[in-house]
């Protein structure tokens, strides 16, 4: 079955679903995006989710292209035309399609708006996290405000990159000497007081949805969370590592630049993290009607 | 008339010239691009925009998506279907079509290129030049390699509307309290000794073609041109200040917040640079063949 994409309106075969070459997405990557995890039809971290792509939208001065239920409404709709209940869904939102001129267009300018899903294989995830993976350390040369979810990613995917082809599967980005997050993820680790650590929000670090819900999930634990910036070198002789991103839930980190991290097996404390955050997030969206029966 | 663009072997309408929602560089500002201007059926400092747009390519792992005798017959093609003889080209080429991964995708996608080309009007850029231009300063917020000429311009298109809100024309760029540059063009002082003094290159600027031949213009003239990075403060003590862009030529700046260069008139050294660099562009341009008759 082809895929099917929404476009500023219209259902769309996904080979056939395209923006203008004048979008200032496409000409100066001016716009945001949010990607979603539904499991069963049903959103996890919805609120949270939502929320961000309206903060995105305003620091941009920009505005939600259509109301929060309208875009649920959509989301459902590109599900059942996709046959889709596990899904990674991806919306972008642009200043849409104007002369190119750097300044902003005249008001009135429609954005546009592009939405695509694709199939969740949570068992492949699962695998994953059984074995873990590894991060390659590198300088974070990313713009200043990457606590905003821009399409801005030529950084992080040159980093992503260079992870590849040194066998890493992410990349853990260095500023000032502090590891400020991952390529596509945030980046924690657990010290010998069991301890978790990971970046503080500001403009350094984009303020990951899974990464906010992870901190509750541990706090309900009683495990501590300590929100600070931590060194390479003290990520090295952490007892774990792992990574958040709404793809990848929790992942175990087993080794950084090719050393393993504590017994370069994923650690206890990231799985019971990653269990409860499947507990939580199953639980929570349980409460709530499905997006799609 | 309307508009036609070249997109990925096509000829088509502007309106509807469009690429893929998954175009690299429509989620990921995955690609480069070129600003050219032709006076004339001729292009204007042809060799350099070609041999950035090579390096811009190479820096990003890249290569060229056609040859540059073959690009060439394409502008000439897409200036006659528009009947442009003055005219601004811009090239974008990115990573091409592919599923939604930071990392690149795999060897043998598809780059994409899309052309499009503008009236330009030497005209009324004399006017402004007549009257200069007035700029604001504020935080230099891009990532660290600005040096490749990406569409990943979102902090580029905040400044210069940050500068339009403030009545200004162009933003000045500081980062650690020196002038990198502007938004979209290379800034340049003039001091008391008669001194033109512009950033030197390096990650921290884009390597303005138009900067290249200024500067051999201005050597030229046994005008002595310091590369070295100025400060905020410098720069108001100027006698002069420029820009300098493909799409500007030499510009004049006539203020810095508010406050007046030297006179708060276009200064001389300015006015004779661009006049050389005038004089010179046309000069080589006309040696050559016209791109389209």
């Amino acid at each position: 079955m082809p895929r099917v994409a929404y476009v500023n309106g219209r259902y769309e075969s996904l080979a056939d679903a395209a923006v203008n070459v004048e979008d200032r997405g496409y000409q100066f990557a001016d716009g945001i995006y949010e990607v979603c995890l539904l499991v069963d039809g049903r959103f996890w971290d919805e609120d949270g989710h939502f929320d961000r792509m309206e903060r995105s939208l305003s620091e941009l001065s920009m505005s939600m292209p259509m109301s929060r239920p309208a875009l649920k409404a959509v989301i459902a709709a590109l599900l059942r035309k996709n046959r889709l209940k596990n899904a990674l869904v991806y919306v972008q939102v642009t200043r849409g399609v104007a002369a190119r001129n750097h300044a902003f267009p005249p008001d009135g300018t429609v954005p546009s708006i592009v939405i695509t899903a694709k199939p969740y294989n949570l068992a492949a995830n699962e695998a994953l996290a059984s074995r873990g993976v590894g991060v390659l350390t590198m300088s974070d040369q990313r713009w200043a405000r990457v606590d905003i979810k821009t399409v801005s990613l030529l950084p992080n995917c040159l980093a992503k990159q260079a992870a590849r082809e040194a066998g890493a599967f992410e990349a853990w980005l260095v500023r000032d000497g502090k590891v400020t997050e991952g390529a596509s993820s945030n980046a924690w680790i657990v010290n010998g007081k069991g301890e978790l650590i990971t970046h503080p929000l500001g403009h350094e670090i984009l303020g990951g949805i899974t990464r906010q819900t992870a901190i509750r999930c541990a706090e309900e634990m009683q495990m501590k969370v300590v929100e600070r910036a931590f060194t390479v070198a003290e990520a090295q002789r952490a007892h774990e590592a792992f990574i958040t991103a709404a793809t990848l839930l929790v992942m175990p980190v087993v080794s950084i630049d090719g050393r393993p991290v504590g017994s370069g097996k994923p650690g206890p404390v990231a799985q019971r993290l990653r269990e409860a955050y499947l507990r939580r997030c199953s639980e929570i969206a349980g409460e709530r009607p499905r997006a799609i029966a």
